[in-house]
C-alpha cells in the first residue's frame, strides 16, 4: 500500500482515453468522507518555475494561496496522463476548472477543494468530455488497499516503465504517522519546484498522502524542505517543465496534538517527509528515460551550497558526461572540464575528482596510475556510479542524481508526439 | 585555398602519432620570413571562459597580455589533435612551451612568437618526444597552396567528418583584403569565448589568417566582435571546452593604411572577419558530432539581447527539442518550455512561435490548424529547421544555431577514450 496507507484516504483509477496505448489514465485520490468532516485536513503544494506553466499549475497556485489564507484543504486532486493540458491559454484553464468542478460535484464538496493535474502532450487542447465521462465511474470506484493504490500509480505514468510508490512512518506523540505516495517521470525530468529562480531545471508529479495533523504552514515548509533536497537534486534532461507539481494532502487522523513551524516534533514528521521524498526521487532517476545507470556527483569545497550546486549540476546535464557514464568510459576530463562551466569561480589546483574509490585527479594534475586501477573500471561499470569533486576548502557542498544518455532515451524522444 | 590565400603565409601538416587511427595530427601555421621582417604583423586571439584550461590556453593568455602591451607578434600557431594537454598542471605548461621553443628554434623566432594549441582527449601528458621528432620535417614542408592548406585543416580534426576551411576578401584602400581560416570541431562545442561570464557554453579550433595591416589592439575588437556573432552563437552539446581558441593572425602586407579602431575602413574588415567565422560556425555545426540537420533558434521582443540569447540558448541546448528535431516532430510544447526555463521572465500571452513559415502558437494559445499544415511538417524535414519565437515587445533579440541529437551521437560519445 501506498496514497491510502495513512488513514483518511481513498484511491482510484480509470481510463478516459487520452493514451494512445488505451491503458488507464485518469487517478484520483481523496480523502475519505470521515477525514474531510473531522475538519483537521491541511495540504500543501509546490510547481514548477517554469515562466510556461500548465492549467492546472495556474489553478493550483491559486488554491494554494487561499489555503494559506484560510481557505480549504484539499479534499482530492485528479490527475490524468495523456494531456498536459499546457500552452492552451484562458481556455485550458476553463477546461481545468471543469474537471475539477465535476469531480466536486460527485464528491459532495467545493470546487476550490479539488486540484487538478495534468501531464503528457502540451499544446493540445484538454479532451474535457471524455474525462467527464469517466468521472462517476472513477468516483465510484474510489477504495483502499493495494489494488487502488496501484492502479493509481500506473494511471498517472507516460514513458515510465514502471509505477513509482514509497511509504513511510514516524513517531510522533507516541502514535504512528503515515506517509504515503505515488510519482510518474520519465522525461522532461529536473524539477525546479518553487525554488530560487536562475537554476532552472522536467513533467514530474508528486502525490503525497499522510494521516499527520499539522498547520497548513508548517506542512508547506516541510515540502518545501523536503523538495530542495529532493525533487530539485534530479534531473534527466535538464528540462523542467510546465507542469512539475508536488502535493501532500494530510488527513490530520493520527490523533497527535497539531505539528506547526516551532513545534518539537516537526522535525520529526519533516525528516519522514524528505526521506519519503527522497526514495522517489531516486526511482523516478533509476526509471530516467533510456537510462541504463544513474550517477550521483557530490562537490564539496565550493564557497556556499548554491555554488556547489550549479557545479554539481552542469555535471550531471552534460551531454559528454552522461554519454560517458553511459559507456562506462572513465573519461573524466569531462567531468572536471563540465564543472569548470558552471560559472562558478575555482581554482583546478585546488581540485580533487574522485570516482568510486579511486582519485583520478588532484591538485589540477592526473593521477596517470588511476586509469590502469581496475577499481575505476569496476566504479564505472555499475547501476550507480558515484563522483566527488573538491573543488577547494570552503564550506560549501552539494549533490545531484542524474542518469545516463542512451541512444534509447534519443529514440523516445525523436517521435513523442508523431 | 584558405589560410595561405592572404600573402605572408605558409602552412604544413605532419603525423606525429598522437591519434589511434595514425592519421596527421599536426598543423603549423607560419608568417613568412618576408612578412615577419616586414614589421607590421599583428595578431588576435580569445580563448575559453572555462575554470578549467588546457596548457595552451594558458600559455596564450600569457602571449595575448605582452602582445597587448607592445610584445611580439604570432609568428607561428602549432596545432596538435589527440591531446589536449589540458588538466596536466604546471608538466602540461611545461611541455607546451617546450614544443613552442623547439619550433621557435626550427623557424629562427623567440619562443613566445608561436602559439601552442592541442585538442583531444583530456588528462594525458603530451607527447611531447613525439611531436618534437615530427617538428623538423613539419617546418621544412611548410608552404603555400591548396595542398598545403587542405593538409592543415585536416590535420587538427578530431571527430570531423569533414575539413572546415572558408576563405573571403574586402577590399580597403583600394587594395585588396585577403582573409582565410580552417577550424575543428565537432563535439564538445558551445564556445564562449571570453564573453561575460554566466552564460557557459566545446573544443573548438579556428585559426584564421589576414593580409591587412591593422593594430593589435583593433585585431583584438574586431576579433571579439566576430566571436560573439558566430562562434559564440553556436551549440553542439553545450559543454564549452577547456581549450576552445580562436586566433587570427594578420600579416600586414595588403599596403594599406594601418587600421585602426577608429578608422573608416575597420567596420569594413571587422564585417568580413565575421563573415568569415560565420561560415566556420556554420560549417562546426553542421558537423557537429551525429548531427544530421541543424536548427536557428531566433528570439526578439525580449528585455535585452542578452535575455533573448539565454532563452535562445536554452532551447537549442534541451535534449528534448534536439531529440524533437531529429525525429522532425513538431513537438512545439517543448520550445516553449525550454524557453520558460531560461530564467527570463515572460507572459506566454504574449508569446508567438513560428516554424518555418507556420505559425504554431500565439498569445498562449495553439494554433491548432497548425499541426495539419503540409509547410509544417516540410520546415521540419528539411536539414535546417528555423524557429522564431517573439517573448513579448521588448526590443532585445538574438539567435542560436544548434544541431539534432541522434543516437549516433551517444555511440560516438559512450566510447571516445576506450
Amino acid at each position: 500500500m501506498c496514497v491510502t496507507f495513512p488513514r483518511g484516504f481513498q484511491a482510484a483509477a480509470a481510463t478516459a482515453g487520452l493514451k494512445p496505448s488505451g491503458k488507464p489514465d485518469l487517478a484520483l485520490l481523496a480523502l475519505t468522507r470521515e477525514a474531510a468532516e473531522a475538519g483537521r485536513a491541511a495540504s500543501a503544494a509546490a510547481f514548477t518555475t517554469n515562466q510556461v506553466v500548465g492549467a492546472p499549475v495556474v489553478v493550483g497556485r491559486r488554491w494554494r494561496e487561499r489555503h494559506l489564507e484560510g481557505g480549504p484543504a484539499l479534499r482530492a486532486v485528479l490527475v490524468n496522463a495523456g494531456n498536459s493540458n499546457a500552452a492552451t491559454g484562458e481556455q485550458g484553464e476553463r477546461d481545468a476548472m471543469t474537471c475539477a468542478a465535476e469531480t466536486a460535484r460527485l464528491l459532495g464538496c467545493a470546487p476550490e477543494e479539488v486540484l487538478p493535474s495534468s501531464t503528457g502532450v502540451i499544446g493540445r487542447p484538454l479532451p474535457v468530455g471524455k474525462i467527464a465521462a469517466a468521472l462517476p465511474g472513477l468516483v465510484r470506484d474510489l477504495g483502499c488497499g493495494e489494488r487502488a493504490d496501484d492502479a493509481s500509480a500506473r494511471a498517472i505514468m507516460t514513458t515510465d516503465l514502471a509505477p513509482k510508490v514509497a511509504r513511510a512512518s514516524c513517531a510522533i506523540d507516541g502514535r504512528e504517522v503515515r506517509l504515503g505516495a505515488i510519482a510518474k517521470g520519465s522525461g522532461m525530468i529536473a524539477p525546479n519546484l518553487d525554488a530560487p529562480a536562475g537554476v532552472p531545471h522536467a513533467t514530474m508529479l508528486a502525490f503525497v498522502t499522510t494521516d499527520a495533523v499539522v498547520r497548513p504552514r508548517a506542512l508547506h515548509a516541510a515540502l518545501a524542505r523536503a523538495n530542495e533536497g529532493t525533487f530539485n537534486r534530479i534531473s534527466v534532461d535538464a528540462h523542467p517543465s510546465c507542469s512539475d507539481t508536488a502535493v501532500v494532502m494530510a488527513s490530520g487522523l493520527a490523533g497527535h496534538a497539531p505539528l506547526d513551524l516551532g513545534s518539537a516534533s516537526f522535525g520529526v514528521f519533516g525528516e519522514a517527509l524528505r526521506n519519503l521524498c527522497l526514495q522517489l526521487a531516486e526511482r523516478i532517476i533509476i526509471d530516467g528515460e533510456g537510462a541504463k545507470r544513474i550517477f550521483r556527483v557530490a562537490v564539496r569545497g565550493a564557497a556556499s551550497d548554491t555554488d556547489a550546486n550549479r557545479i554539481a549540476r552542469r555535471v550531471v546535464d552534460s551531454p559528454l558526461v552522461k554519454a560517458a557514464i553511459h559507456g562506462g568510459d572513465p573519461n573524466w576530463g569531462r567531468i572536471v572540464t563540465a564543472a569548470g562551466n558552471a560559472g562558478v569561480a575555482f581554482d583546478p589546483r585546488e581540485a580533487c575528482l574522485r570516482i568510486g574509490p579511486v582519485e583520478v585527479y588532484r591538485g589540477g594534475v592526473p593521477r596517470p596510475e588511476a586509469l590502469a586501477d581496475r577499481r575505476l573500471r569496476d566504479a564505472m561499470s555499475g547501476n550507480r556510479v558515484e563522483v566527488e569533486l573538491a573543488v577547494g576548502t570552503g564550506p560549501g557542498s552539494s549533490w545531484m542524481l542524474g542518469c545516463d544518455l542512451s541512444a534509447e532515451y534519443v529514440r523516445i524522444n525523436a517521435d513523442y508526439t508523431t
